[in-house]
């Protein structure tokens, strides 16, 4: 079944006739179209995929399984397009402005115009072969990056030379671009989870934390890494580098298709709550991935579906001392009717640099 | 006057008693953060800036002229910090989502919710000195990776290479992040006016067309140099450049303050037109760069508002003949009570490499 005709198969639920996409990464994922301006009406008998004249070209070549209507400068002339009789139009209330939603009443007025909650994010969940391909030849860059950026670093650089040596190689290997802002912290800044790279340099005998990612093909990878730079790490840091290990360690071994994200969640925060650093974990375990860096599903306490075969997530706990530093391990994950597969394949034993 | 209270003195002409920035380069505009999660409430004695707890310390940093708030699990949480009489709150209809409204009217029942225009984006056309300075370091940072990007580029590389060359150098020279996906186009690709980077060659005796721009503190550069990869131009091309060039010097030359960006605009497209090449060139002149790169005024046919002091924009003509090959040369300016400043440094004559 095409993920269409997935969307269609729901239209009776969601009380309406036709539905309206416009958001993009939902327009991706049902389209595979790649560029910044789209539509898609999607009904029992209709797909329609709306874009203007910059697209014409690429919409040819990546639309699937719809009709391309190309307007000249308005969306609304592709009326002429659509059923003539009163239907309800059922719009994604998440990702519909005010000002396009009264556009919408006044331009289509022989359509009843209905808010839905976005019907897609559901489907995304689960990836088929060819999404976890993608998936994967993503996070393949960003670990020959790492390989290759644990032979540059160097106290004296700074974190900001480091993110640039990093997001260097996504292109030059073939990625797209960075899947969100590179984190490089070092020292105790890197007790904060979304650091910023600083015009700072990197000490000797220090931590050092760095969470990237790229996007390949329109699908993105996550994934952290933090490791020691010096000969001599402080006792403190490897009692909780050894802790994270264990806890993320623990979770991806223990983690089965149909626990929810909570449970999978908690296997990681017992081992941290256990070893007296609970209060230092304050984020989620994980999240979805695919061709939103973050996406559904939830991994943590607010997680209460399944988590189901073909789901991609990350594996992230941390503990975070402020003044001093965090650590954070994170791996890219598929759920398989087993348990998970691993997607990453940097190291987690303890590196010093 | 601070920006907040130039928006205060806009609300009673609004219709309303408060106002509801959600939007957030507005934010940044008003306050100065430069976090990705915020609310600001404005009335007439009234700042309230909201955020989340990752926000709290970099708030107190970076938010002026503002009380902070900062909610543990809901925005609404701040709802005691509001006045409790029934009042208008006024919100951007361009920038809040059917879903966000509907929750604003469940959670502030007490208010009148009132749809308006977003009145921010005027007040951002015209720069203060702090604003052009940002904007000056960020193009400087522009022009200096294009003087290293002469010395690196030979045919052999590929589109891809370059760009990451490129971007590369912004994080080396202190800026942020490009401020949108940077363009590198050689031979026949460079007449799509918005061509990816591929995964090919530059071949010797061709084109090549750059655009690319940063964000430093906060404000976006934007520049486009074409070059030839080669000994030999190609007659036509040379033809083609002169004459964007041409067009391109005119309108900066010629252009006053009070001026339309439709009347700047034509002066350009009269060049253009003039050597018969009108019909390829099928984009606006220019636009306004600030905290986002693509920003009010319009440059174009319908560019109907003066252009006044202050004002920062692109002043970007074009040429691109399908299957052959395409030529931009694009500056930043700033409107002068006398005419424009161009803020660009790198050279515009044709340099062959």
């Amino acid at each position: 079944m095409s993920k269409l005709d997935a969307l269609r198969g729901k239209l009776e639920s969601l009380g309406v006739d036709l539905y309206l996409e416009v958001y993009l990464p939902n327009i991706r994922y049902l389209t595979g179209f790649s560029g910044s301006n789209a539509f898609l009406f999607v009904g029992d008998s209709l797909s329609l995929f709306v874009s203007d004249s910059r697209y014409e070209e690429q919409s040819k070549g990546e639309v699937r399984d719809a009709e391309i209507f190309i307007y000249s400068t308005d969306v609304f002339e592709c009326k002429e397009r659509l059923p003539k009789k009163r239907l309800r139009l059922g719009i994604p209330e998440e990702h519909i402005t005010c000002s396009f939603y009264k556009r919408l009443q006044e331009k289509l007025e022989d359509f009843e115009i209905v808010l839905v909650s976005d019907p897609v994010k559901e489907f995304r969940i689960r990836k088929d072969e060819d999404e976890i391909e993608k998936i994967k030849g993503a996070q393949s860059i960003t670990d020959r990056i790492f390989t290759e950026i644990l032979d540059i670093v160097e106290p004296g650089m700074t974190e900001l030379d480091l993110a640039a040596e990093i997001e260097y190689r996504m292109k030059k290997f073939g990625a797209e671009k960075p899947s969100f802002e590179t984190i490089v912290a070092s020292g105790p800044h890197s007790a904060l989870p979304h650091a910023k790279p600083r015009d700072v340099v990197i000490e000797n005998e220090t931590v050092l934390l760095m969470d990237f990612g790229n996007y390949y093909r329109g699908y993105a990878s996550d994934m952290t890494r933090t490791v020691w730079v010096g000969k001599n790490p402080d006792r403190e840091f490897v009692k909780i580098y050894d802790t994270v290990r264990r806890a993320q360690e623990k979770a991806e071994k223990e983690a089965r298709p149909g626990m929810t994200g909570e449970e999978i969640d908690r296997i990681a925060r017992d081992v941290i709550e256990g070893a007296g650093y609970g209060r230092y974990f304050g984020h989620s375990l994980g999240h979805g991935v695919g061709i939103e860096v973050h996406e559904l599903p939830r991994i943590s306490k607010t997680g209460k579906d399944p988590v189901l075969p073909g789901t991609v997530f990350t594996v992230e706990p941390g503990i975070y001392i402020p003044g001093f530093g965090g650590v954070r391990i994170e791996d890219l994950v598929v759920m398989t009717d087993h348990g998970v597969e691993i997607l990453t394949e940097s190291p987690k034993n303890l590196i010093k640099i």
